[in-house]
């Protein structure tokens, strides 16, 4: 059918259209409410009212930037990006990907599991909660999604054509090159008041050093296709509970820098503890992230080493080119570049937060204004070393150290 | 028109019934003789049989590589891309590319400018001329399109639109992949009978240091999206004279590190310059040689960095971001990082031509079979050096060291 932009009043209807939809809901009658939050697209609930166990998500893309309105237009072609990569990830990792009912790149629409029982992780964080498989699962989707779509597992000519399948996700692109590389970082009229008037901010703005790295980091998003991103992936990307964790939302989907998405990962879990600085002091908490962030290197690096061990012959290292163990000399090289390039943008993804556009809610949402500042100069602090350091880093207590060595 | 395969007696009515060339012909009658001496294409030389002064070049692919026949099949889309990358060429660096008179992917061929009063530069070289343009050239042919095709210039969607036109020339870029990066370093059935039962040979395939560097090189080449490159540039893709030089033959052309084609220039004059040591003796062309490379290097960079003060405002840096003299170490740690991977290209594709497929003329022509033993492992000692040191090369001298201390 034509595009045709959904609302709760039409949804219901559409979706019965739909054979996976009308088995999944048995002939029930439907209620749609529309939820979503997030800065670009429309998000519907899709509830039975004839089974409360019974409910759908669906998500659909309008041609503009939805949390401006039509006058910031932007192709509704990310969702087509967002369904090839959901479909990747559910191909590697079904376990933490919404399963999918009904996928339309012609009406920009995904119709997808419900988590009725998952929370938005950077809410949990604020709230305090331990995530006891969370390391476990976001290594293991990680090192599986991001080996699998690179050059050290796929044959070089699959690998074109996965960057073929995400090149033209360009403004999405762009809106990255923009907010995380650049505008958060020199006086712009997208940045938050909060900049104003503001010590912090002036220091980091005029932080020559810092914005030279950021560069250097900037430079490789554009240009180092080493695997398929999620491209978004920060705390509010993910959903999860104590037993399961899921990824959503990767409209930002493309193929780039491995450490763009750990280091999202991780950089949003520093913001988190240095927001426990001042909005609980819980110290308990703050440990339990700093050990949350050094196990998912650990075990992101163990699996994807296992998945590599186990790829005897790639368009990369054929077999019989080198012996053994100058292959783990070229893979502990290897990974700790991947290390280093982790630190360098889980830098940028935090400072660009501070002041840019999109602020996170664990620090702009600390009600105290004097706390709020401090919370800002300390986050401030360990994203200026993460990108002025990120290339001596050498292991991950190196980055530990960063974290740490806050004078706080 | 459909594709078919032209030959030497069908091809002037082919030529006929284009409007182009019946113009530049005026009516004359035609004869075309095949001159291909290349690896995968025929070429025709087409001449007006009443005005010796006129010809035209025809190259076309054919669906499979030529130098094996039809059991070694290669899509013949390969012309595209040639194509498209000469065409390219013509609008950066007119002065530089040969004329094109018609251009047809669906017949995979090109008719072109016949370069009559110029040489393959490879053959110059073993004759030792002297080329007082070259230098000036080629640096503006590299700065020019390199810079141009880069993120330093475009803007982010006019890149990505142009890794998607070349993109889909997988199996040229395999072909480099497997010929340039692995199998001249190891036993392989494609090497040349001279790598058998060869001491050089053997401490190359058994020099795990270099192997393990050659794969950062090769996954650079499979991962890095600097610029649009030419993807094969030795002394054979070069035709020049005293007074003008041609870059031909770009069907390895693909959006790659902007090091690999100034390496394969650069890496090809060294095999040159080794090769006089056994060739003539004659100290004062190599001295010639090593000039001209370190003047190639510095005005290489010089004109990319004219170009790039020019370009005050990029998707990289946006104007205001950051201050000259944090924009002037950006660049220069930029361009070290250009010269750092020429160098280590540079010594992939000498040492591949030793004992891989298609080794050079400047070496293998060597007709004492000592003489040209000893050329080799002096080639395969800087190569090696090139590979191994490349990323503490700092400065153009460096590598001259590099290339001197020879122990020749």
């Amino acid at each position: 059918m034509a595009y045709e932009i959904l609302n709760e009043d039409t949804i219901c209807e559409y979706l019965l259209g739909i054979e996976s939809v009308r088995e999944y809901f048995s002939g029930d009658a439907l209620v749609a409410s529309e939820i979503g939050d997030g800065n670009l697209n429309f998000v519907f609930i899709v509830k039975s009212l004839d089974d409360d166990t019974k409910a759908l998500i669906v998500k659909q893309a309008v041609p503009y930037l939805r949390c401006v309105g039509d006058s910031f237009p932007l192709s509704r072609k990310r969702m087509s990006f967002e369904i090839r990569a959901l479909q990747s990830y559910y191909d590697a990792t079904p376990s933490y990907t919404p399963k999918i009912y009904e996928a339309n790149e012609a009406m920009s629409l995904v119709v997808m599991e419900y988590l009725g029982t998952h929370i938005i992780m950077r809410q949990g964080l604020i709230d305090r909660v331990v995530y006891p498989q969370f390391a476990e699962h976001i290594s293991e989707f990680l090192a599986e999604n991001l080996f699998k779509t690179s050059s050290l597992s796929l044959q070089s000519s699959a690998k074109r054509e996965l960057i073929d399948q995400f090149n033209s996700n360009r403004e999405l692109c762009k809106l990255t090159e923009d907010f995380v590389f650049t505008f958060g970082f020199m006086p712009h009229e997208t940045n938050d008041d909060n900049a104003d008037d503001n010590e912090t901010a002036q220091s980091l703005f005029d932080d020559m050093e810092f914005k030279k790295q950021v560069l250097k980091l900037k430079y490789k998003f554009m240009n180092q296709t080493d695997a398929l991103l999620h491209g978004d992936l920060h705390t509010g990307s993910i959903m999860l509970n104590a037993d399961e964790t899921y990824v959503i939302d990767p409209e930002f989907a493309f193929v780039g820098p491995f450490g763009f998405d750990i280091g999202a990962v991780i950089g949003n879990l520093v913001l988190s503890y240095v927001s426990h600085f001042y909005r609980s002091g819980d110290e308990k908490y703050q440990g339990y992230l700093l050990a949350l962030i050094q196990t998912i290197w650990n075990e992101f690096e163990k699996k994807f080493l296992l998945l590599w061990d186990a790829q005897k012959n790639s368009s990369l290292i054929i077999e019989g080119y080198i012996d053994d163990a100058t292959r783990q000399e070229y893979q502990s090289e290897f990974m700790r570049g991947i290390l280093q390039d982790t630190v360098g943008f889980a830098g940028c993804k935090m400072a660009r937060r501070i002041y840019g556009i999109a602020g996170v809610e664990d620090i702009r949402g600390i009600e105290d204004k004097q706390m709020r500042r401090s919370a800002e100069k300390h986050a401030v602090e360990i994203a200026k070393r993460f990108v002025k350091e990120y290339q001596s880093v050498e292991s991950v207590e190196d980055m530990m150290l960063l974290i740490g060595a806050s004078g706080v």
